[in-house]
């Protein structure tokens, strides 16, 4: 039996208060985990009954996230790109996080695998 | 028209890591979304369409905030209650979360309006 995880991988560079940066996991979490609900139910379901499993990892530039956002989707995994309304702190549209997953371990490991954790 | 947010409530006297944090808040975001899919289905859907609000507000205690999780569930409202497994900072079970609604903007600022934010 494979585990799963989510992965939400967030930007350090925008210097984000501690609450502005939970609240753009928190996106990342619910949308990527909404996706695989819809186009992976069996890793969502398997998932949420294991505890859902989540690990937040961190990039320190836009160019290093959409590129692991674009190997994510090439791959398959359910993914959401969270982009910030812009009403507090940083402009609009400034890609915060995504989020990659709920997905067996290895699958996301082959892309994230070399990312610290927050 | 109303808008509709959802709460997080997080504890801070647990000093958790950022990174431990953001994952505590995902958590209770996800869970809580889920929660109103089953059951608040018509907020869960304008929520999801209107941007998904979310706000991330602290306590600085389990009673406190276990508190706030008892009067949000005697409201009605969507909810849920996040304990760490315990595998890292925390020992397991330790209380460490709340998420409520997505649900009117009114409703749940009447049990956690007097709060500051994260």
């Amino acid at each position: 039996m494979f585990t799963l995880k989510q992965v939400i991988v967030v930007r350090t560079d925008l210097n984000m208060s501690k609450g502005k940066l939970a609240v753009q996991v928190a996106h990342a979490a619910v949308s990527a985990a909404l996706e695989a609900q819809k186009h992976a139910s069996e890793w969502f379901q398997e998932w949420l009954s294991s505890g859902q499993k989540k690990i937040v990892l961190k990039v320190s530039s836009e160019r290093e996230l959409l590129e692991i956002y674009e190997k994510a989707r090439y791959s398959g995994l359910p993914t959401a790109l969270i982009a910030d309304a812009g009403l507090t702190e940083l402009p609009p549209g400034t890609v915060t996080a995504i989020g990659i997953g709920p997905a067996p371990d290895e699958k996301i490991d082959k892309i994230t695998g070399h990312l610290k954790t927050l």
